[in-house]
């Protein structure tokens, strides 16, 4: 039906509210020329159509149903399921976030039947969700679930960074608990996997970062590096893998910024994302490792300020289909 | 005697060990010949002036001792303590230790008596000066003690950033225990009075970060914004300053590099420390507010590891030097 040579990437257009479905036709409307994919984007179509054209998007949609597809197929075909009607822009609501999680059910569905080559979502409102009765966090955790995935993390793509995330939604003191051999091992592992089997990085060269001020300066300023890091750094080694650490958090961003890393290890979501932000502000992705499919997303939330005013920057969504593509092309 | 009207930077050069005294002396090589300063090298003149010949330096350093000096004033003097003879490069002993202390002693004073108009230190090796019997974790706290200064920090200075800490050298457990109302107004004056005073930023627009991932998420992620942050940063706004927050910190720093605030106060060392490293890696400067002289040094340590080998890169002495001398031309 659906389905071609060329690769499929669905995507889902996210909370009806917020600035996804305006980043995702965006971004479609660039990507569609030059890329040699196909590309399914799963929201309301007649939603999706009006926006378009209020955007003076020259982006030929093609409307496709859950009982098959009325005209032919385009580039960009829509998977229609509905669900936007009578959402207000910029406004959490139960409605808006059973869309979204709507979307992206069928969105997962399609990865994990192979039907799609991967899948690249826009921004949901975790409120909005929550008041739709799903109690995941965000999309990370929702697609865990959707897929039976156990071990995942989420790894942040962007200009010299590939960064994983010891832990993401919980407080700093939160946090710190996270840090164990084990949570750290299960990190790297999913790491090494994703750089060898996505990235095709053989041996993938990993920093994992200090939890304290210069890596604990010898037990000095804390003492998780030498109880936990090293042992986990030391078994990771054994292991065969190019794990290296822990290194003092303050310098190790420019070293991977001079290309001395393949990926770091952080141990908490702004260790991390810090430096992230500051260099890929607009054009960083977020990646899901684990799963048992390709998942990117851009790394911004709905906007909810900026949401149906058309202002909204596709840069990290097309950042985020750019690198789903590569990678399933790869694959 | 070696006061003029020219202003009098006092610059120490450090653990004897380390690479402090290279990077001064390479440092002053450039600043002398631009810079309408004087400059008083505080260490060890045979040790310093055989390594300024064995780095090719034109740079005319003339002895100065306690009882009196030798020769013509040039513009740099050196006032020789001794202290280094018998030192190993890139070896931790108490001689280079007390050597170090020493140096700092005497330009400190030198800042207290108006004798100079900023002090500028190079490196000290902690272990060294711990096994010397001086029982601080560095400069700041040592010099705040030889000045009986109670409320003091540190301040990072390089490209768009002036960052404050909340806290330094200690674990990010405790660190976390350092992020209460009195500490964080006590932080927020010396930033404001900082600013307006060295900088004469009339009302500097100073930035919060928050402590928790996207500052707590309204306390889903942690609840230090809602009840330290929040409070602490409207009684600073109910004095009349520009302070805002408490930011995501995550993308805080991208906006701070965009101009949007003139200084940001970081809740933990790294938090500061790593947009600042990846974005000012060789070039930035360490100041310390509260203290009643002006103080900079570099950001770097005393790099045992290229100690003696001529390899040591000055630009971040150059900068700590500059911006003495700008900070001195404007008080």
């Amino acid at each position: 039906m659906i389905f071609t040579s060329r690769p499929l990437i669905a995507v889902t257009m996210g909370d009806p509210a917020g600035v996804g479905p305006e980043v995702a036709l965006k971004a479609l409307a660039v990507c569609y020329k030059s890329s040699r994919s196909r590309y399914c984007l799963i929201g309301d179509y007649p939603y999706l159509s009006r926006l378009s054209k209020k955007l003076h998007l020259r982006l030929p949609l093609v409307r496709l149903t859950a009982g098959g597809q009325n005209g032919k197929l385009g580039p960009v075909v829509v998977w229609d399921m509905g669900g936007a009607q009578g959402v207000s822009m910029g406004k959490i609501s139960a409605n808006a976030g059973a869309a979204a999680v709507m979307y992206i059910s069928a969105g997962s569905k399609m990865a994990l039947e192979g039907k799609a080559a991967a899948l690249v979502t826009a921004p949901i409102q975790k409120e909005s969700i929550h008041k739709a009765g799903c109690p995941f966090p965000g999309h990370t955790e929702l697609l865990a679930y959707l897929s039976h995935t156990k071990s995942f993390a989420m790894m942040m793509v962007g200009g010299p960074f590939k960064i994983v995330l010891q832990s993401i939604h919980m407080s700093l003191r939160e946090a710190l608990g996270q840090v164990t051999v084990p949570k750290i091992m299960e990190h790297l592992e999913l790491t090494q996997k994703s750089m060898r089997y996505w990235f095709k990085i053989k041996n993938p060269r990993i920093a994992v970062a200090g939890l304290n001020p210069h890596a604990g300066e010898n037990g000095a300023f804390g003492k998780e590096e030498i109880k936990i890091l090293k042992p986990a750094i030391e078994k990771a080694r054994q292991k065969g893998w190019d794990v290296t650490g822990p290194h003092p958090p303050d310098t190790l961003f420019y070293w991977v910024s001079k290309g001395k890393y393949d990926a770091v290890l952080c141990m908490y979501h702004d260790q991390g994302l810090i430096p992230f932000k500051l260099t890929s502000f607009d054009t960083g992705v977020n990646m899901t490792l684990g799963l048992p499919f390709i998942r990117t997303s851009p790394d911004h939330g709905t906007a909810f300020d900026i949401a149906g005013k058309g202002k909204a920057n596709p840069s990290s969504m097309i950042s985020a289909i750019r690198l789903a593509e590569k990678l399933a092309a790869r694959t």
